[in-house]
């Protein structure tokens, strides 16, 4: 039996969107070695960070012949390549794609930000809070004015779309953003989180049985 | 011969998202039906106009069938599958995802939206400038630095991510950056300018001699 060799992950836990790579790696069943970045310590600012990304962001994906990749939706992209997360009729791809320029554009500066404030920096940072939250709730409104309509965010069945958008909306209640007037989000929440192999956000990378690539 | 049906594109011609579309579909020889949106005037925030992209933004491709597609970045994946200006390597291909995410979340937020401000919003939104001047200047270090060693931003040819980041980099000036300390970044905004079929961000599809699309 051929085992791939590990990629290596640096990550940070609470990280919706170093959540991203580890759900779509636990999906498909990718092994990789998980690295713990301390974020609140300055280490994405470190020299020796920035020389592997400039951008100075978790998550950054090593492939195994020392490549880098970052931007979470990057990487689960290049994971998930020719699986079923990924759409493979034209139209239905560039829609995928729309949904996770939106949720980096308009989703992710106001409820990641907002729960990354209330969470860690709410005696520096709580006055930005009053203009995050209603750029949140509008961004939660487009997304429940389309799961009205449809159980996924492209197509019939769940896609990258998805897991980029169920990332950081799953724990928009941290950042203060009442689910409970979005009936088809919540709906949508739990219709993700029942799937095969879904793995919560906490779940530590050591804690998972993974599986074996390759072929024998 | 046969025509393909046109397309539509709402769009605001000074607009860098915008001219994504209208370059690469240039580039292509794509035919489309140009729709001039008034942003200053609210139209992006209309009745009509939010059935179509509950996003309120342009650009907005609407396909010969109706469908809608969003988000410049997805648009031009969507308009230039198949050709050249899409890597076919998967590590290429996710290279060119991630600068164009980078792009949205780092690079536009920065550079654009100081160009607006002094474009069009001086006496309202000037406070915000001090804010935007060092971001955008962090995003013009990290091209500098990939151009000194690179030639385009994926592989050895001009690909989306290259498209992408043009948009608003060949404007910043407008933004208030001094591109002079930029020397990598500037070649390559020549290199980027001489290919074929380059059209400039003012250029008015009307202008334009479209080329036939489709077999005779």
């Amino acid at each position: 039996m051929r085992y791939r060799p590990a990629m290596q992950l640096y990550d940070y836990l609470p990280s919706g969107n170093s959540y991203k790579v580890r759900w779509v790696a636990a999906q498909l069943g990718l092994r990789y070695d998980h690295i713990d970045v301390d974020i609140h310590a300055g280490e994405t600012q470190s020299k020796d960070f920035l020389a592997l990304n400039p951008a100075g962001q978790i998550p950054l994906l090593i492939l195994d012949d020392g490549r880098t990749l970052a931007e979470s939706n990057a990487i689960i992209r290049y994971l998930a390549d020719g699986s079923d997360l990924v759409p493979t009729d034209p139209y239905d791809h560039a829609k995928m794609l729309q949904w996770q320029f939106w949720e980096q554009y308009r989703h992710e500066p106001a409820i990641a930000v907002a729960r990354f404030i209330r969470n860690y920096a709410h005696d520096t940072r709580s006055h930005e809070l009053a203009a995050l939250m209603p750029r949140g709730h509008a961004a939660l409104a487009v997304m429940e004015a389309h799961l009205r309509h449809h159980d996924w965010f492209v197509g019939a069945q769940c896609s990258l779309a998805d897991v980029s958008l169920y990332a950081y909306t799953h724990v928009a209640e941290e950042g203060g953003f009442d689910l409970s007037q979005y009936s088809a989000l919540q709906t949508w929440l739990a219709r993700f989180s029942a799937q095969a192999n879904h793995i919560v956000i906490t779940a530590k990378p050591n804690d998972l049985a993974w599986s074996c690539v390759g072929t024998s």
